[in-house]
């Protein structure tokens, strides 16, 4: 058996580090070497994470990133933004590649990130940084030191609309994505806006035009359209713990028809491992993706030039940490969905 | 005290129906003279439905509009469409009220109504019906022998849009309503599409450019504009029982602001008193509504000519049986609110 | 009309304050006169709990006995324990009649409360205070000025226990009471452990043989048995806001059946407004009680000896301020059923 | 790479078939052969349960065992009892071994299963079938041919009781689980009392002393103690899709501590690649287990005699599929966790 690669998890002990630690401990070329976590230091990660008992031994230990450079050769970084912008720049100078799951390398326009988030803390390593989505970027990730981990939302939708895009198919004006995202989205901490009994078994939407995904999402979408693009971008949150389900609204320059539009996206993904459009007629449910790294997609036309595809992915899967793990598996040369294959736990 | 007015709920073991029984017990000036049911006449109600135990003891009876109306002055027809317009005819020429909690009589054209539904059953009494959205029709609903009680969809997307649209605020283009409602909206009975275990944890869109409801909603956005509307309306299962939330996507006239719009829709409802309008910056919740008859509503505008308006109900009341005992209260001269001071249930 | 009786609501942004609320705004003697609150105070009390917009305009205000008692008759004290207690202190010296929602009196001997909690602040009063639990001590409830009302869990264990206790059905030995409660019951609090992420599909056990509802619960057994009772109580959190299902495990003296267990159950019962037992061969849901202050009750028996009796209430009606209601209308004098009508919302 | 062991999975669209069809599509040493199914035959799979689609191409087929012995070396049977039998006699007689899923030959006294269930179709194979629950039966399994894979309430209560069963450390009498179960434990199926509108956010008790689950849990009980043992089982059906919590009261001979206990367990279990015992003052949940073959074990003694064991698996793995795939291991040779890697899916 060839020597596995030593990898670190910043951020352990919020839901995406947990996301990564399920996957990687059954990932078949890979050993965990380190797992950091700043609240939960000294402890064993069973005891945070009981479901990896008698699977995992390791201690989490503070986040250093000279300490962590001695015994990993790849590091993801579930971090907060910021944070993970100054371990980025550690860790690529102690020669380690990186998978940051934050925001911090998404936007390639430092003005636009800084809008959003806050001032750059690694500016430098902008515009080296790739932006992690394999079905757009593929060729890019496999040569990268840094890949930036899409956001979940910008996931969703920007694999719902890229085809429309990039075969120019659509009115880039009047874009709308109504997305309806899990809990889990939230990660883990106590906040009473994301308790059981404000959540159970109700609906809200938030951040309504203001949304910081929004730019990320603008982003990829103009590099498919190979021309500036807007959309409007609604998330939701739902009385689930995972999944995001976006319904993105668009004008089609033809009388689109789902059977044309089904032909069109089959087309576009037919070589994705983890893309699967579904057949006309059918529509995707959240609970068919969940705790898979799948994206369920299905377009349909009214043949009048309006436009609905609906996306489903696992906002911690191919949304966060499985997205994380295939592009680790294209900058490492492992096939691109080792330790991937789970399926999603239905019902 | 004065005489109670005697009412019959036909199809009391339907979640309307349920409903209806539990508002009705606690209305000031009625008494339930009658309940049918076709599979459960012969039991009691209580037995059907434990929560009234104690406090309904009738029987539930096979529905004869003769036997009924010889002692109920008033009835609730929570029927499949189709009965529900047979019934409400016998009942009618009985010279019973009749408020329709059913899809027959809200549709205006009959050949709308037979396109999306059946061939009707009781066409000779379509001029006559009056639409039971007491904010849009509520002179009409006072002098009315038969009352069309609107669905859910349409309540909660029509009061969303009507000051836009009255107001001519909007393009009458491209208008989306992405609608997100509880499970409850389904009905009750057998059906795995429906199981907890398909339900739950996940979230998905059905009927994309085909719902029923659509013709319905246009109907009273046509009506509320002068001019004649269309919308993509696009439902999506929640996993939750009550409850809907509509996402009303337009597009203003000029650079409407949060503010603006706010100010418009206060002037609108100001004299309304089961329509709220959050203050500027908050957004609504399924869950502040559940369990009452209130449709809170909140316009945003993002000042470049994008609005979205967000308006939740209680399916089950503001969307079906609260709506027909405030459209049972105008009809007999009754106070308005009578019977659905109730609050919702939160958490 | 009589005149309305001012009443005050000490800590009424949690979830049993908030239910007060809910049922206050709709009973038919009462007036809400102050409501308070530390974290709140100076928001309106519509901001924080959304659902009683256009119902309720009041100010939250600090925790001021002095200045309460110039507006109000009667305080409910939905605080923290030892804060109850200080504060009922005041109220009771100001004239006013109180009754405590916490568990500062509750347990007549100061040593086996001061064990479970915390140094008592208020001792002075412990001999004065009926415990609120109308179907055991409903006359010295109506002659009280300082009610303490039950807790949840020992409002449903001590109901299903009551007539096998009084008419010495089961041996005093092995009790065990294992309870099922919704979320709610953990308060209105930023708490990871109450997150939706955390609760949502799936269970667990809590506080095994350590829960301070025990000695609570054996009190009153113990008072109903004429002597002294022990039971093990193991409460369990369930993905669900309200409720609890206590089942309770005894021993029949003699080989009582089902029908005979019914039997004694309803008479047992038979003049109370908020007990129903069920007919032999039903079992109790939670959701047919939810948002009512009704208790339903299945006893069971084997034949044999063994003894079941299945028990649900809404924890924060029955189990709080349902109860604290019931209470105040017994010590005003009211009817004892006045703002509690409302029915379990269903689905 | 060693040839695959071609498997059939006769009953493919149940739940506890989607599970088998979800782990041995990525078990290292299986191929899937044939899918039966009685109502979708004719289907593919991946149209029957969308969250395989790309992953198998199999449809769906009648239930000939002929047909099937011809293409498989293994069947595992979800089937209905009395055809689980039936299907097990012509496999077995055809050379292939069998895993059966039903309840058809867990019950070693034809009798007891008669009266439980009804009458036996293959009893001449009662005497050759093993219990499959390798914790307590591993070497026999390795041997069979025919193996009846445990239901899901008695693996969570005997892996619960075994030890204190085995080495004698509790009386006989007075035994208690009381059990907590998903909803998909009760099948796929259209059924109203398993709709999502009955079951959401509320608990209920059934089948009280009366479910077919107890002569079984007692037959493995009594194995373990080597004397006569009955319990009072109580099954509660609890708003969650996956996961068995099983709370188990004992009387200790003598007065277990938790740490007393713990180590017990600790002894009893260390071999077992699938039982986790928690360490003293930590208590389990089930989602913890929830998509994976673990059993997590919670023993809690008082110290007066009083002992709880709190016992957590996914009705689904441990309970149903993740074991049959374990006792097929067994019975081919295969690692015991081949296939069974997975972790639970948290949140």
């Amino acid at each position: 058996m060839a020597k596995k690669l030593k990898v670190a998890v910043c951020g352990a002990t919020g839901y995406t580090g947990f996301e990564l630690v399920r996957l990687l401990l059954n990932h078949p070329h890979v050993e965990i070497a380190a797992l950091t976590s700043q609240q939960s230091a000294g402890k064993k990660m069973s005891e945070v994470l009981r479901s990896v008992a008698g699977r995992c031994d390791l201690v989490l230990e503070k986040l250093d990133p000279a300490a962590i450079a001695k015994k990993a050769e790849f590091a993801f970084l579930a971090l907060p933004h910021g944070e993970a912008a100054e371990s980025a720049a550690s860790f690529l100078e102690a020669g380690l590649k990186v998978c940051d799951l934050s925001a911090d390398f998404r936007i390639h326009d430092r003005k636009v990130y800084e809008k959003a988030y806050e001032q750059h803390k690694a500016p430098q390593y902008l515009k080296e940084a790739v932006y992690g989505l394999p079905e757009l970027h593929r060729e890019k990730i496999k040569k990268a030191r840094l890949v930036a981990n899409p956001g979940c939302y910008p996931t969703a939708t920007t694999l719902a609309l890229a085809p429309l895009l990039k075969h120019k198919k659509i009115s880039l004006d009047g874009l709308v994505a109504d997305a309806k995202s899990g809990v889990s989205g939230a990660g883990r901490k106590a906040d009473l806006a994301y308790s059981f009994a404000e959540v159970e078994s109700g609906v809200k939407a938030y951040a309504l035009f203001t949304h910081r995904h929004t730019p990320e999402i603008e982003q990829e979408l103009s590099e498919c359209a190979g021309a500036s693009v807007r959309i409007t971008f609604s998330p939701h949150l739902i009385p689930m713990n995972r999944g995001i389900l976006s319904t993105v609204y668009a004008r089609a320059l033809d009388g689109a028809t789902t059977e044309d539009l089904n032909t069109l996206y089959r087309r576009s993904y037919e070589a994705e491992p983890f893309v699967r459009v579904l057949p006309p007629g059918a529509l995707p449910r959240t609970q068919d993706v969940a705790g898979s790294n799948y994206c369920d997609l299905a377009p349909v036309g009214a043949g009048d030039g309006r436009v609905i595809c609906v996306s489903v992915i696992d906002n911690l899967v191919k949304g966060a940490s499985g997205q994380a793990v295939q592009n680790m598996n294209l900058m490492m040369g492992f096939a691109e969905t080792a330790g991937l294959e789970g399926l999603a736990v239905v019902p």
